[in-house]
Order: C-alpha cells, then sequence, then structure tokens
C-alpha cells in the first residue's frame, strides 16, 4: 500500500490506479494516431496502448465489485479483445524474427580461438577406447555445411509462411482501430481517466480490508497454479503437452503483478518472473512454427533436417525458461536471504 | 600409496599393479575363448579384456622409465590397437541403441495426468496478450504424430547405416582375435602376469620418489587440459567444433585414474568424472551419426526433420555431459566440503 495515507479509502486507491492507466492508454492513443507510417513509433504506440488495456482489465477483474459491475465487466470483455488484436501483429512479428535469429545463430557459430593442444608427451599414444571412429565422423565442416544450407531454406520457408500471417494480423489491428466498436472503447477509457464508476459500499472501505483481500485471492490462484505445474521430465522436452499450465501461470502472474501495483508495491522480482514466462511463450510458439512449417509438402530433406534442429532449440529455450522461472521464483535456500532481503511478506508463494 | 607397505619400493607397486591387470586380462581372454555364440558373455569378456588392456597401457605410458623402454613400449603400442579394434564393434552398437532409445523418447513421451485446471473464478476472462494465435497451434497431436512417423523412419535408416559398420567391426574383431599379432599380445600379456620388466634402477627407487611424480605429471597434464577448455558457449551447443578438446580430457583423466589406481587410490569423484566425459563421447558420436544419415540422398522430409531434432537432441546431452563434468570437478564452493570431506590433496585440478 502506498506509504504517505496510512490508512487510504479503497475507491481512492483503486480509482487513483485505474485513472492513471486510463491516462496511460489515451496517451499511447495519441501517439499511434501520430506515428504515420513511422513503425517503430507506432508499434511502440502500440505496446504502450496494450500494457495500459491489460492493466485496466486486469484490475477490473481482481478487484471486481470495487467499480460498478455492469459497466466494469462491459469495459473488460472490450479491452480484451482490444489487446489481443492488437498483440497479434507483434506476435507474429516477434516469432519471424527469434526463428530468424535462432536459425542464424545455428549456422554461424562464432569464430573460435585455435584449440591448444594440451596433449601429454611426444609419442604417448594413451590408452584406446577413444576409438568409434568410422560414420559420423565424416566431416564436421561438411555437417555445418549442410546444416546451413538447411536453415536458409528453413528461414526463407518461415518468412513465406509467417509473412502472410503477419500482414492479415496488421490489416485486422488497422482495422479494429478504425472501427465503431474501438471508438466506443476509447470513450469508455476516456470516461475512466477523469471518473471511475465505483461501487459506493465497497469503494468507501479502508483499502486493507477491501483490496488487500481481493489480491490475496488473486496471489493464491497463482501459487496454486505453481505448485499445480508438471514436473519438469526429460521426456516432454520436445511436446508441447504441458504449455498449457505455463501460459496459464503467466496470465495469473501478471494479475497478481497488476493488483501489486495497483496497491503500490512494484517488485523486480515479478517482473523477472513474468520476462521468464514470456520468453516461455515465445519458446514454444517459434517451436510450434517450426514444427508447422516441417508439415509443409515437398519440401527438401534439408529444410526439414534444419526445421528439426530450431524446433528441438526453441524446445530447449522453454526447458531454460521454466529453470529460469523456477530460480526466480523459490531460489535454493542458501542464496534466499541475499535475494529477498526486504521483507516482501505477502509476496513469497 | 598402499597403507600397509610404509615406503614401498617403485618396482614392487608398478608390478603388482601389471601383474594383477595382466591377469584380469587372461581372464577375460579365457571368458572370451568360452563363451561361443552367448553375445552377452562375450561382450561381457571384451570388455573386461579391454579395461585390463587399457590400464596396462595407461600404466607403462605414465610410468615410462620404471619398465624396461624397449618392451614397454612395443607392448603398449599393440595393447592400443588390440583394445581401439574391440572397442570398435561396441561403440556402434551403443551408438544405434542410444539412437534407437533416443528416437523411441522423442515419440512417445509418458502418459501425461489430466492437468487440473488452476484458472481463477468463472467468467475472468483475464488480461489480454495471451494473443499470439494461429500458425503453429494447428494441432499438438497432429505435430506429435509427424515426429512419431518421422521416428520410425529414422530409426530404419539409422539401422541400414549403422549395423554393416557393426558387422564389419564384428568381422575385424574376430579376425583380430584370431591373428598372430594378437597371440604375440597375448604371449607377451602372460609374461608380464608372472614377471615384469622393470628398469632395474628406477625400479629400485622409493615409489613416492619414482612414482607419485610420474602421476603427478599425468594430472597436471589433465590440470592443463581442463583448464584449456573452451568456455561453454550457447552458439556452439549445435556444433562439434569443441569436441576434440573434450575427448582429449577424457584420454587423460583416464591416464591420470589408472595412475592413482596403480598407486592403490581408487576415488569414486574420479570415476564418476570418467563416466560423465564417456557420455559425452557417445552422445556427440550419436548426433554426429544422426547429422551424416540427414545426408542421405532422397529421405522424406519427415525423416530428415526427425533427424534434425535427435541432432539437437544428443547435442543438448553433450552439453548436459559437460555441465555433469564441471560440476563433478568443480563442485560450487558451498558444497565443497560436504562432497569432499576427504582432503584428497593431490586430486584437486
Amino acid at each position: 500500500m502506498a506509504q504517505p495515507n496510512h490508512d487510504p479509502v479503497a475507491g481512492d486507491v483503486l480509482g487513483a490506479y485505474l485513472r492513471s492507466q486510463a491516462t496511460a492508454f489515451l496517451r499511447g492513443l495519441r501517439l499511434h494516431a501520430t506515428s504515420g507510417p513511422d513503425l517503430a513509433r507506432s508499434g511502440h504506440a502500440a505496446r504502450r496502448l496494450r500494457g495500459a488495456a491489460r492493466r485496466i482489465s486486469g484490475s477490473l477483474t481482481t478487484f471486481r465489485g470495487v467499480t460498478e459491475s455492469g459497466w466494469s465487466d462491459g469495459l473488460r470483455t472490450e479491452l480484451v479483445w482490444l489487446s489481443s488484436t492488437l498483440a497479434d501483429e507483434h506476435a507474429y512479428a516477434d516469432r519471424l524474427a527469434r526463428l530468424l535469429d535462432a536459425l542464424h545463430r545455428l549456422s554461424h557459430p562464432p569464430e573460435l580461438p585455435v584449440p591448444r593442444n594440451t596433449a601429454g608427451p611426444a609419442g604417448t599414444g594413451g590408452p584406446a577406447g577413444t576409438g568409434s571412429t568410422g560414420t559420423g565422423s565424416t566431416g564436421a565442416a561438411g555437417a555445418a555445411g549442410a546444416l546451413t544450407v538447411g536453415c536458409a531454406r528453413a528461414g526463407a520457408l518461415l518468412e513465406r509462411r509467417l509473412t502472410p500471417a503477419r500482414t492479415r494480423a496488421h490489416s485486422a489491428t488497422l482495422q479494429a482501430l478504425g472501427s465503431a466498436r474501438f471508438h466506443a472503447v476509447a470513450d469508455a477509457v476516456a470516461v475512466l481517466a477523469s471518473e471511475v464508476p465505483l461501487e459506493p459500499v465497497a469503494a468507501r472501505g479502508r483499502a486493507r480490508e477491501v483490496l488487500v483481500p481481493m489480491a490475496a485471492a488473486a496471489q493464491e490462484r497463482l501459487a496454486a497454479a505453481v505448485a499445480a505445474l508438471p514436473d519438469p521430465g526429460g521426456a516432454h522436452r520436445y511436446h508441447a503437452d504441458h504449455d498449457g499450465s505455463w501460459h496459464e501461470v503467466r496470465r495469473l502472474l501478471r494479475l497478481h503483478r497488476y493488483a501489486r501495483e495497483a496497491l503500490g508495491e512494484a517488485g523486480a522480482r515479478l517482473a523477472e518472473a513474468g520476462e521468464a514466462l514470456d520468453r516461455h511463450r515465445d519458446a514454444a510458439g517459434a517451436a510450434a512454427a517450426s514444427a508447422a512449417a516441417a508439415r509443409t509438402p515437398r519440401i527438401a530433406p534439408a529444410t526439414a533436417y534444419a526445421l528439426g534442429v530450431l524446433h528441438a532449440d526453441q524446445r530447449h529455450e522453454v526447458e531454460a525458461a521454466r529453470s529460469a522461472f523456477h530460480r526466480i521464483w523459490s531460489p535454493p535456500p542458501e542464496r534466499n536471504p541475499a535475494t529477498a532481503p526486504a521483507p516482501a511478506a505477502s509476496v513469497t508463494p
């Protein structure tokens, strides 16, 4: 809770947060309208718009009943529609960039220093068992070359497949932003920026008695979802069957984070955990796109091979993001006091 | 050094070790000769034969000059030839088994418990941004099915490619074991089992003055090779360009381990580190075999895709083996006292 007011009223706390996010939304909208053909600027504006829309809809979800319900349920639905429409275009762009980056990395390892020869005295010979020569050792250079060709082709294929989807999503964004539906959302947010429709009884209660328990419930839903995450298993590494539980944790973590923001409690740890889950989502999507591209009829074996390496690479990134999340969320005991010096009491899962 | 004799003579210590290994070699040989068509038994016998051959040649390398040099250099060369010949057949068999196991794992993830639904209250809707639907989400079942088909075909291809190599290696083993060259080695080892040709002056010195410095030199070569290992880099994950340095560490670790055995110092940590490096070698070989198989002309894209996933999977195992080695070799500071309670002074790299 904000320090200056020791015991503020729920409506004041939530109202201030919603007004500030509504203002950020309107600023993003103005930025977007004036960005013209500047893609970087319009992308930045759309991100701000989405961030504010998510925060408003998230707060209306967590603190449902503190605002006027009929109004807030309607606005929430519209904000979800808007932010997911805006998200699609960027998701396709980011996914293609991620896949092309990964392919570049796969086909171009950085230059190596010449390995030092650390062998024993000349003529040592050494014990046998390094053996196992023959098949498989047919030239690492040739293998790298084949992977490079495959990666170039796989990149071209992914570009052919993802660019139309991105273009479609871009048109959908433009269409949405010009629609009557969007103008109605913008009008509602403009109202919100000046006056938040509150539910009189709940809003007049103390924040610690009204908002804090609601935020705690959101946190409990998150903790339960984290506890229910399937055990990591090597056999599942290349399969998407666990992804859904993780995406759900990502959604609940966001709600928890926005609820804490509304209470004036920012947390670097929550932001970091959220970033790990964003990477998780991106890598899982990229892996799926790679697998889907490999099912394109009549592709060259080299292309399919590169897509297989790429798929496994992105699933490996999925695993890495899961480990990163677990490290942030429940660091090993000996490091705990160091990473959480301030007693962020209510945050610990 | 062995505890009972406080200050034994170098020739006694090395002689006892060489005689015991020569006896193990002859026992393995007899077992192999009587194993007939029992593949498990002949495989076991060959492993014992190889283990003894490696230990003898390794000790003759590290403690060169304590035995009669002309004799030991010749025997060492012959033992290296023998153990690498014996190793090839098993390397092919193990590699095929490893690849087929991995393919089975890739195509058959274990059954999952039904994921618990940890969502919030009904009708929550939730903030947007899970978005990014569309391409890539076209049915995880379809993707798994395609990978299963590809894995089956990749397995058949690898079997077709590796089985002839294994058969050739098996013939080479049989031919080697029936050769005059082999009988000469066996005769030399039989002599070794009863009497070790020592270099009189060196062998008469104290073990701690003669053998211990030689073992320390072997350990220093290993430590230098470990220190020279390239930094792990994600970009190199799918490339074999660092493998050579690791194979060299594996060779030097073996020499170090056998030298310590000869001095009566067994070490579980060295055995574990050696196992990690064996896994490293096996995974690197399997990854190379997978990449080589993907260059077979006219294979189906699904086969190539599965080989790509398999290649990346085995390169991931290579990384895991490297991490395991580093963890065993230089455990993190806080765990150090627990894992190394006995001051194994001279071992620490």
